[in-house]
């Protein structure tokens, strides 16, 4: 496995692997991996194409009051992780790689980025779009793997490539989670052991609204609401929003009867947290 | 020459050649051919490559009140006129097969549209950017080739490539012009015989700015009087505007002191026609 840096390394060696017949895949990170991003490699690695990894923490996704700098990062660890699960190329530009003058261009998605994360991180998903693009035109593969932890981004990212018509197929991948239901984050290593107990609350509060669907509740404002309960009493999160929505093109009605994104952000402390379920009826 | 309408077939037909070690070209236009578009033509098959012209009135890329529905079409003439020219491919679709679904998805350029053409018809270099992005990822050419009568738009296309990492090169194309100096555009058609033989003045005034500054001149404000004394004295134009800027970002000093776009919009009647020098000190 190599590590890269520069944009013109990564179009060498992919190109390389394109003459010898391969497909290329890509699964773009921040780094700071656990077992959800090795999921996307592992996904990857059975469809048997070159894996490549981007390592990015994109300053342009971040609000002037988000954790862009304090983002956890640990190229070393990400490195042997990321052998180990069979990457075959790293690509970890630094900022002035990504941004080596001002950047001017902006790929905006309208609609699918004005709820949810989009509401509470204004310019985030902007910032997501823009450097996935580049980071689509650099590496150029044939498909790339988005986990479902950040629905909302799979779905704008899904938007985006359809209308721009990139030749790129975007395979989502399920959430995976520690043995307590915690979606795994890289932003989890932030929480004090405290926090860290109480957030198991929000995978609970999601599987109750499972279970509350599948009973055939249908009333979107009940089933929130149930969400909202569950946990404002059983922890100190504050709730940023708790949602559903339509699975497909995130809109909103008042009565389930599509499969539904039940979706949540809540903070612990300064550390936000997101998780959701997709629940077909 | 083969004319296909499905983006599959384009996509099919350029992966044939690219296996076949060709190198792509693009031509960009939305039809009604003149010699400026083939212009664009022969400078790609000079450079040895398999070229795509796309034909696409672009309906994003024009206002309300503009002239979307009467942009003149005539594809029999047009393929005449590409096959004779080398076209390999022309890629014409429906308006459908562009945008099957609502767009949701613009790309866009700051600060270069917001002067010039992109003042008069807002949102304009949003659907050009928007549609190069999707033709960029439908035919992924190796290089594509734009006419300098739109400078604006061929530096805000460089300008999105530049910062988006398309792996693709942007090729300027020199104006073609009339025998009396008028530039050729496919909205010339809907001048009257009078309009016609007035907007020479357009040329003519540029030609005069340029000897003034070759002169020594470095006012702008001087030269761009200049020009829109003799617009108005020797024509019934409407002016749009006409501006000095420097011809690398379109920034506004008062003093010429590198590289300068003299550009210029005038409407006679409801026909709007756009020209420019660039000068160098």
């Amino acid at each position: 496995m190599e590590i890269v840096e520069k944009i013109s390394e990564v179009r060498e060696i992919t190109a390389e692997m394109r003459r010898k017949g391969l497909k290329i895949a890509l699964v773009p990170t921040m780094g700071y991996l656990h077992q959800g991003h090795l999921a996307l490699v592992k996904q990857a690695k059975q469809e048997g194409t070159f894996v490549v990894m981007s390592i990015f923490v994109n300053p342009i996704q971040f609000g002037p009051n988000e954790d862009f700098s304090r983002y956890p990062r640990d190229l070393e660890h990400d490195a042997q992780l990321a052998r180990e699960a069979g990457v075959d190329l790293i690509f970890h530009p630094a900022v002035e790689e990504m941004y080596p003058q001002k950047n001017r261009t902006t790929v905006q998605v309208s609609e699918l980025g004005n709820a949810l994360c989009g509401l509470s991180r204004p310019g985030h998903f902007n910032g997501v779009t823009t450097v996935v693009s580049k980071l689509f035109h650099i590496v150029q593969p044939d498909r790339a793997y988005f986990g479902q932890k950040d629905y909302q981004q799979y779905l704008i990212v899904r938007q985006m490539v359809r209308d721009l018509n990139f030749p790129i197929e975007v395979i989502p991948v399920p959430i995976v989670r520690e043995a307590d239901g915690l979606a795994l984050s890289s932003r989890n290593v932030f929480l004090t052991p405290e926090q860290r107990q109480e957030a198991v609350v929000l995978s609970q509060s999601l599987i109750e609204a499972e279970t509350l669907i599948r009973q055939g509740e249908r009333s979107v404002a009940r089933i929130e609401d149930k969400i909202r309960e569950k946990i404002t009493t059983q922890s100190s999160g504050i709730i940023d929003y708790v949602e559903v929505r339509s699975a497909e093109n995130l809109e909103k009605s008042a009565t389930i009867n599509e499969p539904v994104l039940i979706a949540l952000a809540v903070k612990f402390g300064t550390t936000r947290l997101i998780d959701n379920y997709v629940v077909e009826v």
